[in-house]
């Protein structure tokens, strides 16, 4: 675990979208917008075991997410990783924490609730301006 | 070349910052906001020949960038591909011309303009909503 640098903190805390790059089973990169949370000196995703970003992560745990403040973009912090931990959310409780989270007061389940992961990243580093 | 869905192409039009992903060679990723450019069917970015980017990039040719519209984030596209031409740039010009595109109405030239270089990504496959 790195410190995160004080003046970073606030990207990782406020609900922006993260940039996430992941790398394919074929080497080259993948990356997605997603809603993510931090907690403690991991970043939390929600996301489905039948996704191509989860096959990903199973031959390469390798992570970098970038995040930047849209009133500000030149402020970003770049965030990297690996996978630390996959936590089965059947239901997806903590797809609708995060729907919550980014704005949707009323969110309901996803169609895939029963395949429903969570996708704990290690924060290795965290770089920014 | 694919062919970009219409309601896509602003995304990728406007001066937004563009999210872009490259595979270091310890085969982890690397994910960072560029400025960039559409030009027929390709993406061109203003880089130099110094930085980790560019030498990834030697390694593994794999590209990938997501967009999205800061005011509607849900609206992006994920654009893949792969380096496909690297253009000496000496002096920046590139560089200036990328800067004047995102706002900036009288930029100098970098300190690095020396070793400036413009990134080619030919626009394999683009997928969004």
């Amino acid at each position: 675990m790195t410190e995160i640098p004080e003046h970073l903190l606030p990207l990782l805390e406020n609900p922006n979208f993260g940039a996430l790059a992941t790398v394919r089973p074929d080497g080259s990169p993948q990356v997605n917008t997603m809603w993510f949370e931090k907690d403690g000196d991991t970043i939390r995703f929600t996301h489905t075991s039948k996704r191509a970003k989860f096959r990903n992560l199973q031959q390469n745990p390798g992570m970098s997410m970038v995040v930047f403040d849209p009133d500000m973009p030149y402020h970003q912090v770049e965030v990297r990783g690996q996978l630390a931990e996959v936590i089965p959310d059947p239901g997806g409780s903590f797809y609708l924490h995060l729907a919550r989270r980014y704005g949707n007061e009323n969110p309901t389940a996803p169609a895939d609730a029963d395949d429903r992961v969570i996708l704990v990243m290690s924060i290795d580093r965290a770089i920014g301006r």
